[in-house]
């Protein structure tokens, strides 16, 4: 096999410049609730339940495609930082920051990978495909199990109500809509305990 | 669909347990030596690694698998805990106690996940297939860029010699051969650097 080291080369700085996705702090704790998640970490830990809960996608699925997509979705926050999902001043622009994100990491990479790579993160984040649907679905999933076990995490942290995270979670009743009486009993039950705000019922 | 909902819970409780992979600490650093690196994110980082470098396997390979591989190569590390490769009394017996560690971490899962799972992992561990043998190589590779970008790393840290970490990335070379001319050249700068020491040379 004849190497071409340019190529090579791109492709290795572009490994090393994955390493400082370690680096981008999330708001959602550890389930120890010692310190706070980085996106590299999380990115594992979606990608691993996608394997755990492949068969509740409503249907067969590509299951490479899903991987990749959760492998890849948050690369972008190397350049962009994590936005916090209920910071409604932060959002505002979030995409276009995001997008420009995307030309600069995959940027990096050799032209036909960064077309693949880039590929893959505007699936994800158009979420048309019942692969990105799922994906998206898992993406939710892990942080409601993260604030549900850290005795409402950001939700309490943040003051969110109820409806906020309903809304929030509204892509896991299309994505893998087998999981959302989990949600909806996790959610009543984080309401019950004082985990979560329901301002729907204390408003009656 | 009618769910199975003990089945279900199984498969949350191990999701849940996934989060420790997040406290397991490795001796290598990031690559900005701020910190140690956790097994959850090296994790993220060899899989994504296989997505960009996937055309320097020997022949075409499942890459599904390969991806699975890398996502749970070190799960049972929330038991056994991480070993240092280099050291001697450490790695007595690692073998056994990274057995039993993936009959309990697997065991939390549905028994037909459980196998699936546990298969994976055996795979990776005996390396016999192409797709092992790539992933092994990856996890080697990974370790090599780090310490090659931090001054040498654990190599400097544990003063460890140029022949011992040629024999730990020998996978390498019969993993990813294509990647083997970068793992030379990397080594025999950093001997010139002084981030690793040369014995054979220095005995000349």
């Amino acid at each position: 096999m004849n190497i071409d080291m340019d190529r090579m080369k791109k492709q290795i700085c572009f490994i090393e410049h994955l390493d400082r996705l370690k680096q981008v702090i999330r708001q959602n704790l550890l389930m120890n609730e010692s310190r706070r998640e980085n996106s590299a970490e999380h990115s594992w830990h979606i990608a691993t339940m996608a394997m755990v809960l492949a068969e509740y996608a409503p249907h067969e699925l590509d299951q490479l495609r899903v991987l990749k997509m959760l492998l890849v979705h948050d690369v972008i926050e190397i350049e962009a930082g994590d936005t916090f999902c209920y910071d409604v001043e932060g959002n505002k622009g979030k995409e276009e920051r995001e997008r420009l994100a995307a030309d600069q990491v995959f940027g990096l990479l050799p032209s036909d990978l960064a077309a693949d790579f880039r590929a893959i993160w505007d699936e994800f984040e158009q979420g048309d495909t019942p692969e990105a649907r799922f994906a998206n679905a898992l993406d939710r999933f892990q942080v409601l199990l993260q604030n549900f076990n850290t005795g409402g995490g950001t939700w309490r942290i943040h003051n969110i109500e109820k409806k906020q995270v309903i809304q929030r979670m509204l892509p896991i009743k299309t994505g893998a809509p087998s999981l959302w009486p989990v949600v909806e009993s996790c959610l009543e039950e984080a309401c019950d305990q004082g985990m979560l705000k329901d301002t729907v019922a204390s408003q009656e």
